[in-house]
């Protein structure tokens, strides 16, 4: 039987995750949940239905699991706790610093509901969270990295945004790659948040704009980019649109670590990720976690989960004796 | 309290084991369990116990975890069942066409004894399994990669040796870099045994051995040789011993796939790993997976698992609210 999908909340990401449904044979978009006016949204799911978010709770029978397609700021910490009493749900809670204070309202939310609850499911948090968890239990003696891009982040291209006379902007973070390479090499180097990424801006301005004092109150922006290494370059809208419209990221999880009686061998484990969509891959991560979240429901469990709980046999659509065979 | 673990077997990996034991503070070395004479035995361990294959059985209580350091071929096939009933096991058999055929032999024997044994632990099978089973459940329309290397096949090693007057040869598989990133750019290619790794030989050979028959007989050795482009470098005793003593590994995983409405978006998924010690890096991937065993057993659980049966946490020394806090 299919597993029955819920997407609350219908952005690029709720977007991405009925794609990510479509790609996998064992589950089923249900419905999708608005805060708009159901009429106004087109959905690309013919027998799916659209409604509005306050009608959820009438469909508490009719979904496996609930997606969560908000935003960190003000939308999850509010509607994960609240709609993990009636569905299991998953979401992509992603301000790190304020995890643990939502995993506790979460967790006294879905074990009310006798619910499974998934947060901080995603690539980071999520994917590169494995990672370093995997990494350091198997190299106690050693040192994590993390590096972000070459993607687009949507905070900082927001920033720019909203400095005076700028009509639009995308923003690049990279990671410097001798600052990858000095960490592959097993040294262990202290880096600097200047050394490990620069920032790149595509800039549209308005015509009359002062574009020295853009540019330099980009470059001065405290926490945003007074710490890094910065580009500016001021496109046409036109320019901006055709080569700068996708959504790309990714990144890199580098632990080393030293091994042997007098620790005198090293290792470098390294994670990956070169993404052509941000939220469409992020949805796919979400989506396969889904599937584990309403295996370990059937199997009784509640509460709020993390991708660390998750045997990961529970994300395959393939019985346990084929992954034995195919992928061990 | 600590977890006590025994070594089964005192070869490279078993001293691996001793090794990264001293690297985790929540675990001590019990005891080291040989074939050979016991007296003869000196081991790293001052406190440990050294005791012949024999007594194992008198430590069944002595004992949280016992660990197989033998070979895939003859030792663990019947090692892992025999001691499955007693003790709560890891091994790393990886003669992968016959781990369904290993997993029922030791499932039997572990629920009977009603202990969690973990079997085909290490890198590959293992993390390289691990990181097929993630990524093929996130991105369901795409292509798997596995890349060895650079690093000393122990098996082709030997085999050389077995050729008329060679006296030593280390035999080194590499990835070919063209194939690799053909499989990063997202092509999907296909690509034949020749097209994805070269070995490179080096042999001491005997002082009148015919040095041109050698070449040729490695070069054409079926299954390990003939479908390769294999280079044979001959040197003498000193420079082998000089310079290729190690036995470092390693290699790649790595996954392509579509998403999107019309499949339009690429990703790439990549897991690597560069490793001064094969055994030794293997040694840490098992003790990881010794701790979480033993905790699986703890809650109640028995039988045979994998890899993919490990909720990550149980891997880790730290507690859930640290990993949540300090990695999601």
């Amino acid at each position: 039987m299919s597993i029955r999908i819920g997407i609350y909340g219908y952005g690029n990401l709720g977007r991405g995750i009925e794609n990510a449904i479509r790609q996998n044979p064992d589950m089923t978009l249900a419905a999708v949940f608005t805060r708009r006016d159901p009429s106004t949204l087109t959905i690309g799911t013919a027998d799916a239905a659209v409604c509005h978010v306050k009608e959820v709770e009438q469909y508490k029978d009719q979904i496996d699991v609930m997606i969560l397609c908000g935003g960190s700021a003000t939308d999850l910490p509010e509607q994960t706790p609240a709609l993990a009493k009636n569905f299991c749900v998953v979401d992509s809670f992603d301000t790190h610093a304020r995890i643990p204070e939502h995993f506790a309202n979460v967790d006294a939310a879905a074990k009310a509901g006798g619910k499974v609850a998934m947060i901080s499911v995603g690539w980071d948090p999520g994917m590169f969270s494995l990672n370093r968890l995997y990494a350091g239990a198997i190299l106690p003696d050693g040192k994590d990295y993390t590096f972000w891009g070459k993607g687009v982040s949507q905070g900082h291209s927001d920033a720019i945004r909203r400095i005076e006379g700028v009509l639009d902007a995308k923003q690049y973070t990279i990671p410097v790659d001798a600052a990858l390479d000095a960490v592959r090499s097993g040294s262990c180097p202290a880096l600097t948040t200047r050394q490990k990424h620069t920032r790149e801006c595509f800039v549209v301005a308005a015509e009359s704009a002062d574009l020295a004092r853009i540019e330099k109150e980009i470059k001065e922006m405290p926490n945003y980019f007074a710490d890094y290494d910065t580009t500016v370059h001021f496109i046409s809208a036109e320019e901006l649109k055709r080569n700068h419209s996708g959504i790309p990221h990714g990144g890199f999880v580098i632990r080393t670590g030293k091994t042997g009686k007098d620790l005198e061998h090293n290792h470098v484990m390294e994670y990956s990720l070169k993404l052509d969509s941000n939220p469409e891959f992020t949805a796919s991560v979400i989506v396969a976690f889904a599937r584990a979240a309403h295996r370990m429901h059937r199997e009784g469990m509640s509460g709020c989960k993390t991708v660390f709980d998750v045997p990961p046999a529970y994300l395959s659509p393939k019985s346990r004796e084929e992954i034995v065979r195919e992928l061990l």
